[in-house]
């Protein structure tokens, strides 16, 4: 069992049950590593766990916004709600986003935190980015990528809570036209 | 103690730290009660109780939402977010929304859970009826209060993450005017 596979079982662990249920030693039993050498991996204990774990996912959103914005801000938004998307319904409804799961429960976890905050300002502002270069202008591009990062996150939240998968379709339907009409203007 | 304020108290657990931390026990704690009369009003324990929290503040917010969309969706809407600033600005950013707490820990809880839901649908039919009182076809409506609820809770979540109400500002500036165009045409 390497570290990156403990990291990606702790991010697993995050969007399934959440930041107090993730343990190193349910993260050591889940990946069926000893307790020990999972202690010597991660030094600074659950927070520096946790704060890779939300990196991992962070990246992973990250490149494949990179990949799909290529094609224009619709592609990245479609994209980025696709992936959740998956997230969710392939995962019965079970399963949400590491990096809510980081930024919803006050505990002792500064890096963790930190490393959500991130998170979401990197995927805002690669989706700024794309919406400025077709012709956007700055504040209202960071705004409509702030509204995305946010209601895509939501809709999860509700999705999870409802057991379906309609707020999210309803929410990416409502973004994508206004996406498309903000990059028109 | 009331009962009514042990239910309180538990929602204000649940939106700071969460579903998991919030035990019948911590919030006996929390509001000075002893533990054997926790239990004896809430014979469904850890769920009940939640169930109890969540509909508490839906109920809350829904109150709110009633009054102020009489004077119609806008100021609905600006009410919706105006509470959200409140709770997230005024708590240090260390406070959320206690139905979002239980919609993203994956537990045994079905009858909390399935009272968030109801709390989403609630909010989401109010947004909706208004909208269509306003004369917005049907399906938009209820797509348009989507995610208007969605993108409320998620900025939530990114307020608390970033430490800064700016998320929360962005999402309710571009959702006011998508909703002000709406209404118009």
């Amino acid at each position: 069992m390497s570290r990156q596979q403990i990291v990606a079982g702790a991010a697993d662990m995050l969007r399934r049950r959440g930041l107090n249920a993730t343990s190193i030693r349910e993260v050591a039993k889940h990946a069926g590593t000893p307790l020990g050498s999972t202690y010597h991996y991660f030094p600074g204990g659950k927070d520096q766990l946790a704060a890779e774990a939300v990196r991992l996912s962070a990246d992973f959103v990250s490149k494949v916004l990179d990949q799909q914005l290529r094609q224009g801000p619709a592609e990245g938004v479609r994209a980025f709600f696709e992936l959740w998307r998956e997230v969710v319904a392939g995962n019965d409804f079970k399963a949400g986003c590491p990096v809510v799961a980081v930024a919803v429960e006050e505990a002792d976890h500064p890096e963790a935190l930190a490393a959500a905050a991130d998170a979401f300002r990197a995927w805002s502002a690669q989706l700024a980015a794309s919406l400025e270069e077709h012709g956007v202008e700055p504040q209202r591009a960071a705004q409509l990528a702030t509204l995305v990062v946010g209601a895509a996150e939501g809709a999860v939240v509700l999705c999870r809570a409802q057991r379906g998968i309609e707020p999210l379709e309803a929410i990416a339907t409502e973004l994508t036209a206004l996406l498309a009409s903000a990059v028109r203007t």
